[in-house]
Formats: C-alpha cells, sequence, structure tokens
C-alpha cells in the first residue's frame, strides 16, 4: 500500500491537478429562479442532446465563458407538482449525475439562504462558505451522530475571498425552510452564520469523487430575526439574486486562467 | 401528444409489461446487519465487477433465485467513518445508480423501523407498507409543502400482502432516528403507522423512473413506548433482521414465476 505522504504518487498526481488551470465547471443551483440571471449574464445555453437519463426533470445548461467549460445544473421542476424540486436529496442526484457526466474540476454550488443577524449575517450578502453540515440528521448512536451532522471543509480559495471581498461563514443545510428548536440547536452547534436546503448534500457527492468544491450563498431572509420566514424568502427572492448572479460572475471571472492551487 | 387513457400506446405498454413475469429485482437495504442475513438465505455474491463508480462506498451482491435474477444494494460504510450509509441522501444515490445500471422490473426495500402502538405495532411485526411520504421536510408555501411532504402511493400487492399475512400501514421518512415534536406532527398528519430512515427518497427515485416499488418494514422500536429509541433499536436489531430476513424471503418466493399484475 502507497503511503499517503507528501512524497506518494498518489499526493504528487494531487499536486499536479491542482496546478492545471481549471477547464471545467459545474455550477449547482437549486431554483430556476436562482438559475436563470446566471445563465444570461455567462450566456448559457440549455442542453439539447440530455446527458441526463430520460425521466428526470432536471435541466443543464452549457456554454464556454472565457477559457472555462462551464455546466450549469438544476434539478427541475417536481413532475406531478411543478415547482422547483428543492431539498437534499435532487440535489445530491444532479450532482452525482453532472459529475459522472461531466467530470468538472471544480462544484460551484450557489443559492439563497436563510442568515442569522447574531452572526452578522444582512439581506443581500454574499457568503463564501468554509465549512457545511446537516442540522436534520439527529442520530444520536455514536460515530453515527457524527456521520448525521456531516461536518465538511469547503474547499480553501482565501485568494478568491480576499480579491471579491466576500463575507466568510459557515452554512447548515437541512429539509425544511422553517426552523425548528432542534434545527436551531444542531445549527448553533454547526455554527452556522447561513442556513440552505442543498448545501452539505452536495458536498457530500463532491466529496465521494473528491471534486473540490466552493459554496457561494446569499442572504435572502433574516432567521433570528422578527418576518416570518417563508414570507421574507419570497419578497425578497428576485432582488437577492441579482447580487447572487453578480457574484457567481466575478467567482467565474476570478477562476478564469488559474489553477485550483491559485484559488 | 398521446392521450394518457386506457386505449392510449402508453397504457398498452404498462399493460404489457405488468403481464410478463417478473425477471429482475433490486433490493435496497440500509445497514449491513439488515442485509447479511438476505444476502445469506438468497446464497446471494458479493460483486467482484463494480457496476457502480469508482469511490463510491455502495455495495452489490447478486444472484439468481428460482427464475429471478436478484441485485441487493447497500450504500456501504462512510469512508471517512465507517458507519452504515443510512438516510435519505445515500438510499436515493445508489437506487439511482442502481436502476441505471441494472434496470430492475421491481423494487423492494427493505429495513427496520420503528413502530406506533397507538397505530397497533409491535416490536417484531413486519409491514407492507401502503404510502410512503416525508417527516422532516417543511416547506411553508403553497405546493411546495405538498413537494416536501412527498406523499406517494406504493405498488399494490394485494395478494401478496394476503398471501403472507403481513400487516399493512403507512410510513413516513425522515433523516433522524430521534423524533422532535415538529417530527411527531407531521408523523400523525401523514398517519403513518411505521417510522423509518429511507423509504421515501427510495420510493421517490423509483418514481422518477416509474419502476414499481414495494416497501417491507420490520419494527424494531416503539417510537410511542417509554423506552429510549436508540437503545430499543439497538436491542432489537439483530433479532428484528431475522424476521425481516424471513419475510423478505417469503415475498421473493411469492414473486417468482408471477407478473406484476399478480402480485
Amino acid at each position: 500500500m502507497v503511503p499517503h505522504g507528501e512524497g506518494s504518487e498518489e499526493a504528487m498526481v494531487v499536486q499536479d491537478e491542482n496546478r492545471k488551470p481549471i477547464s471545467s465547471i459545474l455550477i449547482v443551483i437549486a431554483m430556476q429562479t436562482e438559475a436563470m440571471p446566471v445563465v444570461n449574464k455567462l450566456q448559457l445555453k440549455e442542453d439539447l442532446d440530455p446527458v441526463f437519463p430520460k425521466g428526470v426533470p432536471w435541466v443543464r445548461y452549457h456554454g464556454i465563458y472565457k477559457d472555462l467549460h462551464i455546466n450549469l445544473v438544476r434539478p427541475g421542476k417536481d413532475l406531478t407538482l411543478g415547482v422547483d424540486s428543492v431539498g437534499t436529496i435532487s440535489a445530491s442526484l444532479v450532482t452525482y449525475a453532472a459529475i459522472q457526466a461531466l467530470q468538472p474540476d471544480l462544484i460551484i454550488n450557489a443559492g439563497t439562504a436563510g442568515g442569522f443577524k447574531v452572526k452578522g449575517a444582512c439581506i443581500s450578502d454574499v457568503f463564501l462558505v468554509s465549512d457545511v453540515a446537516f442540522h436534520d440528521r439527529r442520530i444520536p448512536i455514536p460515530v453515527f451522530d457524527l456521520y448525521g451532522v456531516g461536518l465538511r471543509q469547503c474547499f480553501s480559495t482565501p485568494n478568491l475571498l480576499k480579491e471579491l471581498n466576500l463575507k466568510s461563514g459557515k452554512l447548515s443545510t437541512g429539509d425544511s425552510l422553517d426552523m425548528s428548536p432542534q434545527d436551531e440547536a444542531s445549527i448553533v452547534a454547526n455554527d452556522a452564520t447561513v442556513k440552505d436546503m442543498e448545501g452539505a448534500a452536495v458536498a457530500y457527492v463532491a466529496d465521494l469523487f473528491k471534486v473540490p468544491a466552493i459554496f457561494i450563498k446569499a442572504v435572502t431572509d433574516i432567521v433570528d430575526g422578527d418576518k416570518p420566514t417563508a414570507e421574507e424568502f419570497l419578497q425578497n427572492l428576485a432582488a437577492v439574486t441579482a447580487a447572487l448572479d453578480l457574484a457567481v460572475a466575478q467567482v467565474v471571472d476570478f477562476i478564469s486562467g488559474k489553477c485550483l492551487s491559485e484559488l
């Protein structure tokens, strides 16, 4: 067995990969409203010859932007109900299928999120996430508890963070838009500044295949504020996606021509 | 557009499919402890030439039992923590990949579950599930709320239910082993007799590809009883998997030689 040290073959392969210019980016976005401004800004075209199996509602847009092959995928509309297929299951499935079909060098999961004012989040803030974890997978058996939380560090991009002047914070993921007292306790334990419904699931799948992943989350609602989440979310969705859209475009611009180790 | 009526081409194809003897079954089981007795009883062999991508911990066992091609998959051990990859994300991913690779005629999701004594469940009862839904995906926005609940009817198998004298009940799925008050309210709204951590996710993926799916759940712990769930679950796991194992073998025996419409 090859030791996993600095000088091992595996480590050298990883180092080489990190020094090649990034050529292919996969952007994963859950909602159509969040995705379309990015699709338009990067002038991506909807796929006419789907890479996904027949039957799934998943949508892919693609194009060349500067020197980058860009694929943007969204889980699409629920086939029965017609609403965006939000949440961890759809996000993990479409991320899995896209990694298999497209072999990206880097994944960007972008989307809206709830923010905690007690941790410094304000409406329209854009966060580059440092760590992700789940807050609704409570399994009170030793080791299973850690599996449930699923804490993962995001790919570290110190230059990107500095250059674009983004806020940094931890993200906690769960399948509910609201927050129960149990969710809240887990979110506090996760030390999270932002809360979404997909991030940690995308991170889980990216990690299975060792694809570096970064997370850009724009705040649509203040979870620890006095407005009801669903109302504030819907009220701010359109305006905040504009901030998200701008940030994603800036991130893609920054990535262009760089290798992973320069981010 | 072809009308989806009785006489449509699509309806006729479905009818033909339902009249062909079932030839390939996919069994999805989350935990190794639950899976191994079934693997042994059906004399399945672990896959040496994996159908799954490199990197995933998913495990496949396969074999011929009577006239049936049987594949049993489990999500395997978490690569970092070494515990079974329980819960909806892993279950949906492995179900998706197995459907793509193996094109089964029927899916059986088998496993242990918590039961509600108020709904008539006792330790070691084996349920054939009538409906599945989620109890931890609260999205209080019209239509998204229904998407979150994700109610699905299971494939109807009246003859199987009668012949094997199984109990029938509704299943509610969530990613926590415990039950918060919010989970409980949703489980009551789902009218569930049993509670697990995978079923509705397997149903979601099966439904995407129109693969009929049935759910066999054996009760390891009484959720509305006086013992702590984790303790009762671990105490009964081995004994209850014996009941589960017997039921799965009986179900497979019953299916052998039949077509979907005879189940």
